[in-house]
């Protein structure tokens, strides 16, 4: 533990890659390391930046780019890729090789891939982890990138100060969900496989739907672009709309008030989160529940007569 | 709450309906309601039936139509529309005019539209629950529909015996979504609206997807079905495909083995709910996140800090 937090103060990434390891799986001395990295937030005007949209829309691509931008101006970028089917997933072999094909090896560009799987619904919370422990390592920017346009996948991304949502001509069911309403808005919409039929149709169908969204007079006019991220077309434009929306951001006081909300729901997620970790891990909680299931599935008793015993024994402080 | 158990009791609608609203928002007395309808399950073959699939997919009239083929046979059905966009979220009134145009005023028909938001992602436990009371009240059959091919979304359609899967051949992103792994299998994939262009392609492509799973040999082959809701076609075929699967279930003993399962998770769900509301709602907890939340925000201690704390003081059984 003690060697993690060393090189993670050396800036080693052999030491951060094990701290995010900790982290997401909730390993012993997790809480440690994340609180040694929250210390340490905030000081750079770091930046976290979401990036979704449906499978196949070319969101690595995209990130790889913006990387490529960001490395230009010197820019130190972390990339954290929630999504089961990017590029990005084979994990640190895939990652080098990535880099070693468009920025060569740099010390500058990290890239993780997440498990999706078994996150008990805690994914954004561990999310936002991972991304804390990028910004006190010293990146600049942390990419967030996640797949899908449904309110769990735009949540994560939404954890981020700049939410992106790359949509492609063949998003039908993306903009369905979007006109439905499902999705919350987000700051910048790119077009990406522009140069394809159906782009501009595709844009004016967005520029149609964020028209007709109730907006008071102060607030972000959302960014519609057009990108081919294979060929790096558009990606200034991109640059220069992240730009704008962080500008706003701090000109108008959202930035320090969405972190402030974020960072309220977080702290209720982190105590929710340490104390299912003590009722499951060192009450008798989980031993109960499996002496009961029995009785439940038979229908001697209910789920809610279980709760009600486990929590009272919580209540009398029995003990571990 | 005396009065919604008698009116239960008596399969008074309104009781229902009532008892439902107590569940959805978790007022006082719900846990005793469910308790109530939990010990009446389980005793007439009901089954549980999740629909799923993009917005626009036409779910909401394929329903319309399971509704007209159950009644026909005498079977009484309960629907949840867990769906923002479904055309019966109108609530009562709209789902009173599908009742009057397609089956008459039937007693033996419910629907039910669920909020999506601010559910706290106990959404699926919630679902579970509504389902619970529409089974003890009397319904045969009990139809999920959710929107979204997400995790999530699928997630609460699981929580059924039988999911269903409805595609249309202009579902991209769904396919995108469906290759890439992301999803769980369905049980029954429906290619709905297949009189347009594309139906044969996306049928073939489903299929040729559900070929490449690995399967054991003794597991339930999906079906892959045409429908053109609007028409009726394909109903016949779709009701049958239902009926193979709920006997595959029952002689394989993979029934009870899921709905064991099912219930271990739900059992952790609700123990979970209950701590927490006596965390945030009979402890200081709240009382602490608010008094901390500036010290947080401004890094001078973490939310891991706070979380700690908290935790101390409910080991120590420190009073409400």
């Amino acid at each position: 533990m003690d060697e993690i937090l060393e090189g993670f103060e050396r800036r080693d990434q052999t030491a951060l890659a094990r701290a995010i390891s900790l982290v997401e799986n909730q390993r012993d001395g997790f809480e440690r390391v994340l609180a040694h990295a929250y210390a340490r937030l905030g000081k750079d005007g770091a930046r976290r930046i979401g990036i979704t949209g449906p499978p196949g829309a070319g969101k690595s691509t995209l990130t790889e780019r913006l990387i490529q931008q960001f490395r230009g101006g010197g820019v130190r970028v972390g990339v954290i890729a929630v999504d089961p089917t990017s590029p990005f997933t084979g994990g640190a072999l895939l990652g080098d090789r990535i880099r070693m094909e468009s920025t060569g090896p740099d010390p500058d560009v990290f890239i993780r891939s997440m498990a999706t799987r078994g996150s008990h619904g805690g994914l954004a919370t561990t999310t936002e982890e991972v991304a804390d422990l990028l910004e006190a390592f010293g990146f600049e920017r942390i990419l967030i990138e996640t797949v899908g346009v449904g309110q769990a996948e735009l949540d994560i991304a939404a954890s981020a100060d700049t939410t992106v949502l790359v949509l492609v001509p063949e998003s039908g069911d993306a903009i369905q969900t979007l006109k439905a309403g499902v999705m919350e808005a987000a700051d910048v919409y790119v077009i990406n496989k522009s140069d394809r039929p159906g782009a501009d149709k595709l844009r004016h169908e967005v520029a149609v739907m964020l028209g007709m969204r109730h907006r008071s007079p102060d607030s972000w006019e959302p960014a519609v672009l057009e990108t081919v991220a294979t060929t790096g077309e558009g990606i200034g434009e991109l640059g220069a709309a992240l730009e704008r929306h962080y500008a706003y951001l701090q000109g108008s006081g959202r930035l320090a008030a969405g972190r402030r909300n974020r960072l309220q729901r977080r702290l209720r997620a982190v105590v929710e989160r340490a104390v299912r970790q003590w009722v499951w891990d060192a009450t008798r909680a989980e031993e109960l529940v499996a002496e009961r299931l029995d009785d439940v599935a038979a229908g001697r008793e209910s789920p809610y007569d279980v709760a009600a015993e486990i929590l009272q024994q919580l209540k009398s402080g029995a003990p571990g």
